[in-house]
């Protein structure tokens, strides 16, 4: 009888990995850090998701549903995986409970961490309580209490979103992008012009990344039927006039300062890579790309290999990614990791 | 014993459906219309794949020769499905050299059509032989002979590369983002820098689109190691003056006409649904989206899914896509065909 794939991280990716290789018959352990599944769309409240406007709760809800009633799935919540020794096809994990596991191959599936807005201060937030971040408006919104200035419960006027917020930003050390901010955030202000249809929502952005069919689902979407406007700029910075917040900055289609006053300003974060990476790569004995996600092998083989052996991986830890493509990266390792149990098939 | 999985086309999806399918042991029929397999990288003759920086010929031509290597992939070429009836785990297939085939599942891995610029004639594209597209400029790098004018075979001292052409523009129907374009395109004019260090090198652009990490690998790297220079602009026509040819517009940063001369302009051209995704759909019985690629099922369950139960897709058929993706969506759609083996425990 095979041994059970260890999986590491129950949000889209490791979800999606387990589920799959449990409808094949394939044992699996997804052992996860935090104390329940569904990742970051679950653990920090995501409201309705890119590209299918599904609740987060029912959609990767669903997923943790199938994955804690398979019997082919063993869950081990609030561990991580200490220590991890041998070789593709006979792996051993001592878990941080104290328990050991033997495993065919490990797929990483461990995510990002958002970034953290108070490292970027000129942008108000941490100083104004109506300066707020994507996740927390999408928690306003999955709570269904709605999106209010935090400071007073009042219903905004007027909404700015910052566009590449820990993205694309060399100064603070991030300088990728972050890939699905642009059309998170279009599908935000939708939804706050839905809830408050005399809201004026602006977006300031660098360049409009709604890539592939987003464009049509959420840029033009946004414009035409919700009346979301997009303003070029280089923000400088976020303060108050002592009513409101004033978003300063040049205007760079027109190359003209700009003084805006809005009620809520919300900061479009991005996706930092996971803080625990350089330990996972230190357990795992694999190597990290230079900005500090996990490094892909060749991909013309498998897209989930790393830098060793029987250890795959999918989803945002390998960087900025969508949940769909999370989950099919999920599939994809699943697949390369079933592969080991056939040895003699498996590619190079 | 399970029937075979079935899987139209032969490009980076297929192939990479195939080949894991027959690493776990699982017999394919892959069929494919062309006389070889590869796909647009291998029939279109690409160079230089992203993000990998690997040849097309070395790394998708790795993965035909491991596919045609493979005792369970059975290799269809010049033919295509021209009936396909049955149930999830027991369809029937008619192809259009007479054979029947039985197999469990079928995954379109059915690609897209390269934009035709003839279609944006103010552009230049036919009128002037020295206006071409990335696809001949992917040729001409490739073939070892470098990147010429057509016109008298002399080497470019400017190049213009334009894009968005045939994606984004309402004008001729093609409101989408193409989604890689911008990336490829950096890429490309990397490569151009590289063989002609003297030559200048511009892309136009409405948005740069290198999402994720390809910003600091492509949008970054061409500006600062390689020179590159981005101009936000908006294209009226591409005339000549008898000796150049020149490139008429608006710089939509500073709000002024650009007329500016160039020895080669190259069309970015755009990722079309398939022509032939009519005929699938129906030959099929699957869903269409409105711009006409393949219509995605529910998402959370497996990506691959389509509008019909046993049906799977990946890749480019769904939309614009890049190579890992597809290759990563490729092996989620043989996953998912894989769990047709054991019905009791498919997903909804």
């Amino acid at each position: 009888m095979s041994l059970p794939i260890l999986i590491i991280g129950g949000g889209p990716s490791g979800l999606a990995a387990s589920h799959a290789l449990a409808s094949v018959g394939q044992p699996c352990i997804l052992v996860e850090k935090e104390n329940r599944l569904g990742g970051a769309p679950i653990l920090t409240g995501y409201a309705k998701l890119v590209p299918s406007g599904e609740w987060a709760r029912d959609a990767i809800g669903g997923m943790v549903e199938r994955v804690q009633g398979s019997g082919e799935i063993e869950v081990v919540t609030e561990a991580t995986v200490n220590a991890f020794n041998g070789e593709p096809g006979r792996f051993n994990a001592t878990l941080s409970n104290g328990r050991t596991v033997d495993a065919s191959a490990a797929i990483l599936c461990t995510g990002f961490t958002h970034f953290d807005s108070h490292n970027k201060p000129e942008w108000g937030f941490g100083t104004f309580p109506d300066v707020v971040t994507t996740a927390q408006v999408e928690q306003m919104i999955s709570s269904g209490n709605g999106v209010r200035c935090p400071s007073d419960g009042r219903k905004p006027g007027r909404v700015a979103i910052l566009l590449c917020v820990g993205s694309r930003d060399r100064q603070i050390g991030r300088e990728w992008c972050s890939k699905i901010c642009c059309t998170v955030s279009a599908n935000l202000a939708m939804e706050i012009r839905e809830e408050i249809p005399d809201c004026h929502v602006y977006i300031y952005y660098m360049d409009i990344r709604t890539f592939g069919l987003y464009e049509t689902k959420y840029y033009w979407r946004s414009q035409e039927e919700f009346k979301v406007k997009y303003i070029k700029a280089r923000i400088a910075e976020v303060t108050s006039n002592g009513e409101q917040l004033v978003v300063k900055g040049e205007d760079t289609l027109v190359k003209r300062p700009i003084t805006i006053p809005f009620d809520l300003v919300v900061h479009a974060i991005g996706m930092d890579p996971n803080v625990d990476n350089k330990s996972i790569a230190s357990t795992f004995g694999i190597d990290l790309e230079r900005h500090g996600y996990v490094g892909r092998g060749n991909a013309y083989g498998n897209t989930a290999e790393t830098s060793r052996a029987g250890v795959f991986v999918a989803g945002a830890a390998c960087g900025p990614e969508t949940i769909d493509d999370s989950i099919a990266q999920g599939h994809a390792a699943a697949l390369a990791a079933l592969g080991l149990q056939q040895p003699a098939r498996v590619s190079a």
